[in-house]
C-alpha cells in the first residue's frame, strides 16, 4: 500500500469513512475553482469534525508527505483552495466543525468554530442584541475560518475593519500537528509576541485556524442609507469628508459606483430603476449606522449633503425612507457584479490605494486602458471609503470574449502598475492565493518577501501548507 | 581597540559625537529604571537621527557582537529598557527622530517617525481637525516608537482599540541592519502576511521602529462625562452593559474607581472633593464621545444611569457641566498613582480578564490578600471596559514598606494566580520588558512559547535586538 493510500487509510479509521472522500464524484462539491479558471484536482477530500481530528488529518498527511489545502465555503476568487494536477494534495475542508462555541454578552465576545458560516456567526450575536459586523456577498456560504484566513473585507471595513480587526483569539493546528490553543477573549494581553495576525490572512500556508474568539459590538439602533448623484470622483471623496465632519465614525458604508451600475442593470438585467430624477456620471451609495436612537444621523448627512451641494460636488440625492427603499439602493450596487457576468468578458481587480488618490486612479486607469485597447469598458466601483475599487474591465462590444481575455495580463499589467505607482496594493481585500503569487513575488519589496519566506519555513519547514498559494514554488 | 571601542569610534564617525555618548554623567538622562528597581548600565547611549543612522548603530554593533536596547521615552514600567551591569548593550535611544513626515487629513493618516512624542502626534492630527486616539498619563514624554512597540492601552481602548490597532505601517530596521519599509497608509491590503504585528508589541526584541504610519479619526463634536457612585463591581459591569444599549459605541471609557479614590486623595494628597453626596464602595467614572453634536449622548447616558437606579446598579450619579468639573473627576482618577507613592510600599498588578470575570477577580483578589497579609491594602482600579485591572496592594499601615515589599513575590504569585484562572492576562498593558520575562518563560502555553522562541531566532539569529527582555535570555 502506497504512503497515500495507508495515511488515508489511518485517516479513515480515525475520522469515520463519511470524513474521508476519494474519487471525482465525492470530492465534486469541493473540488472545484470558484471562477471556473482552474481544475482542482486533490487526491482525497478530508472533512475533520474536531480539533484534534485536524490534527490527525496534518500529523498523518504531514508523514505521508502529503500537501494540505485547507478550505472553507470555497467563496473565494483566486483560487486559495486549488489542487493542481499532479500536486501530492488533499482537501482539508473544515464544514463539520461549525459549533459556536461561547457567545457572551457582556464580554461582547463569541467564540466560533473554523466551518461556521459567517451568517451563522452574525445570527449567533444578533440573537443577544449583538453585531459581528464583518458582513460580505458570499456570507450565507463563506465560513468564518475563510474569512479569517483571507482577512476578508467587505462593505463594513471603512467603520469595523477588515477581519482580523475583530479578532480576539485563535485556535491553530500547526504544520506539525500540534495545537495552539490561542483562544483568549482579553481586549488587552501584552504578554509576548502577537501570533494570531500571522496566521490571519496567511490563507492556511502556515497552519489551520480551528476556531476564533471574535469581538462583537452594539447593533446600531438606526440607519440611514442615501443615494448621491456626484460628477466625478474627486467630488465623492470631497464628500466622505464632509460626511465624517458632520458625522463622524457614525459613516459605515460608501460606495462609489459608476453611471454603468444603473444603465448597465437596463441593457443587461432588464432592470430600469433610477432613484434621481437626472442621470449623473457618479454616484455614492452611503449608509449611517448608530448606537442611539434620534435623528441626529439624518441630520448630520443632509447636512453635509446640503454643504456639497452647495458647493457642486453632489448633484442630487434622496435618502431611503423604508426597507424596501434601501433594499432598492443596495440592489443598484450588487448588480454590479451581475452585470459583469453578461458582458461576455469581463478583467477583474481587487485593487487599494490612499483614499486621496482613488480619483487618479480611475482617471489614468480609464484613459490607460482606452488606448490600450479602443472601446474597452471599464467600470470602477466599491468600498471608496476604504480606498478599495474593484476596477473591473469589460470586453469592447464589438471584440469576441476569447479574443479579449487572452490579452488580460496587458490589461492586469496596466492596471496594477498604475496601483504601484500610486502606493497601492494588488490585492486589497482578495488575497494572494495560486494565482497572483507570482506576481506578489515579482513586486514585493525584497526585504519584505525574504521575511515571509523565512517565517513561511520556520512555521512550515516542509513546505505542506497550501504548498504554492501566497508565496510561489 | 577593543571591537567595542572601534565600534562606537565608526560610530562617531558616522552619526556625530553628539550622537554617541558614554560615561555616566553623558548617559545619566537616559540609563535609569523609570521605577528605580534596577539600575541600568549601558555601555553607550547612540542618538541617531535617521533611519539610515539607526541601520548603521544595528549593523556596526551586530558586527562588535553588541546587543541594542531600542529606547523611546523610557516612560515603561517593567524595565523594558535595562542594560544589566556586566551585559555588552548600547542603549538606541530615538528621541532625535522626531519629524512628523505626512499628514493627510483626506485619507485619515499620519506618517512620524518614532521619536514623536505621543502628544506631538496627539497635536499634528488635531491640526487638521482629526483625533490620534492613543491617551496615557505619560503622553508628553513617551513616544511613538515606544507605544507601538509596547502595544500600549490607555483610557480610550474600549473605543478605538490598543496600539497597534491604530497601525497602518511600519518602518523598521532588521536586526541584520537591513531596513523594512512597511509604510503603507492602505486601509485594505491583503498581499501577504502580516509583518507589522510581529514587530508592534515586541519590545525592539525583533526589530527596532522607526516610522509608522497610523490611522486617524475623526474628533468627536461632543462629549459627555459622568461619575456614578455603584454598590460593587459587579453593579459596573452591569451598567456597563446597559450603557453600551443606550449608546453604543459612544462609550469612550469606563473606569472603575474604589471609594479609596476619594479617601485616599483626603488622607494623603490633601485634596478634599467628593463629587456625590454620599459616600459609596465603588465608582464609575464614564465618558462618551460622538461625532456629531447634539443631545442624543446625554439622553442615552441619562436614560441608561436611570435604568440602572432603578435596578439597584447605580446608587447616584452626576455630569460633568463644564471643562473644569471634568478634570476634577478624571483627577480623581489619575489621583490613584499618586496616593500609591504615598503609601510607603506597594505592590503594582497590570491584569486583565474577561470583563464578565472583573467582580470575581476583585472579590478573590482581596479576599485572598487579606488572608495572606492581614491588613493589606488593595485598591483595584482602572480600564473595567477592556478587562483590564490595575490591581494595586499597599502594606498594611502597620507593616514597614521593606517588609512588606520582601513579600512583594507571594503577593503577586498570588493575584496573578487568581488572574490565569479566570483566563485572563498577567500584563494587560506594561508588557514583559526585562521584569516579567520569567514569568512568562513559567506560565504561557509551550506551543505558544515554542513559537515566540522561533520567530526570535528567526529574526534576530544571534540575539543582540533588546536580549533577556520578552523572552529570557
Amino acid at each position: 500500500m502506497t504512503d497515500t493510500a495507508s495515511a488515508l487509510a489511518r485517516l479513515t479509521d480515525r475520522l469515520g469513512p463519511a470524513a474521508v472522500l476519494t474519487g471525482a464524484e465525492a470530492m465534486a462539491p469541493y473540488a472545484f475553482d470558484w471562477r471556473g479558471i482552474e481544475e482542482s484536482h486533490p487526491l482525497a477530500v478530508l472533512r475533520p469534525a474536531a480539533t484534534e481530528q485536524v490534527a490527525d488529518c496534518v500529523a498523518l498527511c504531514a508523514q505521508a508527505g502529503l500537501a494540505l489545502i485547507p478550505q472553507g465555503g470555497n467563496t473565494g476568487l483566486v483560487g486559495g483552495t486549488v489542487a493542481r494536477r499532479g500536486q501530492p494534495a488533499v482537501l482539508l475542508n473544515l464544514g463539520r466543525m461549525d459549533r459556536i462555541r461561547d457567545v457572551d454578552a457582556l464580554d461582547f465576545t463569541l467564540v466560533a468554530e473554523a466551518g461556521c458560516t459567517l451568517a451563522a456567526v452574525q445570527a449567533a450575536a444578533e440573537a443577544v442584541d449583538r453585531l459581528f459586523p464583518l458582513s460580505l456577498g458570499s456570507e450565507g456560504t463563506c465560513t468564518l475560518g475563510g474569512v479569517l484566513s483571507t482577512n476578508a473585507g467587505g462593505i463594513l471595513t471603512i467603520r469595523y475593519g477588515n477581519a482580523r480587526d475583530l479578532v480576539l483569539g485563535l485556535e491553530v493546528v500547526l504544520a506539525d500537528g500540534r495545537v495552539w490553543n490561542g483562544l483568549r477573549r482579553l481586549r488587552k494581553d501584552n504578554t509576548g509576541y502577537d501570533l494570531k495576525h500571522l496566521f490571519l490572512g496567511a490563507e492556511g500556508t502556515l497552519g489551520v485556524v480551528t476556531a476564533a474568539s471574535v469581538k462583537l459590538f452594539p447593533r446600531p439602533r438606526q440607519v440611514e442609507t442615501a443615494f448621491a448623484a456626484v460628477p466625478d470622483p474627486d467630488a465623492a471623496i470631497d464628500l466622505l469628508a464632509r460626511l465624517r465632519a458632520a458625522a463622524g465614525e457614525a459613516v459605515t458604508a460608501f460606495e462609489l459606483l459608476p453611471r454603468f451600475a444603473i444603465d448597465g442593470a437596463a441593457a443587461f438585467l432588464d432592470r430600469r430603476f433610477d432613484p434621481l430624477a437626472a442621470p449623473a456620471p457618479w454616484y455614492v451609495l452611503l449608509e449611517l449606522g448608530g448606537g442611539m436612537p434620534g435623528s441626529a444621523l439624518r441630520e448630520a448627512a443632509e447636512e453635509a449633503l446640503a454643504e456639497a451641494a452647495a458647493a457642486g460636488t453632489v448633484l442630487d440625492a434622496t435618502f431611503a425612507e423604508t426597507g424596501e427603499r434601501r433594499r432598492q439602493l443596495w440592489a443598484i450596487r450588487e448588480g454590479l457584479p451581475e452585470i459583469g457576468r453578461t458582458l461576455g468578458g469581463v478583467v477583474h481587480h481587487d485593487v487599494s490605494v490612499p483614499v486621496s488618490r482613488i480619483p487618479a486612479l480611475i482617471a489614468r486607469g480609464t484613459a490607460a486602458l482606452e488606448a490600450l485597447i479602443p472601446g474597452v469598458r471599464p467600470y470602477p466601483f466599491g468600498h471608496a471609503g476604504d480606498g478599495n475599487i474593484h476596477f473591473n474591465v469589460g470586453r469592447p462590444e464589438t471584440m469576441p470574449g476569447k479574443d479579449f481575455l487572452a490579452r488580460a495580463g496587458e490589461v492586469t499589467a496596466l492596471v496594477h502598475g498604475i496601483v504601484r505607482e500610486l502606493g497601492g496594493s494588488f490585492s486589497a481585500e482578495h488575497g494572494i492565493g495560486g494565482r497572483k503569487a507570482a506576481e506578489l513575488a515579482a513586486h514585493k519589496d525584497p526585504v519584505e518577501l525574504d521575511l515571509m519566506r523565512r517565517i513561511k519555513r520556520t512555521l512550515d519547514p516542509d513546505g505542506l501548507m497550501n504548498p504554492g498559494k501566497v508565496l510561489p514554488p
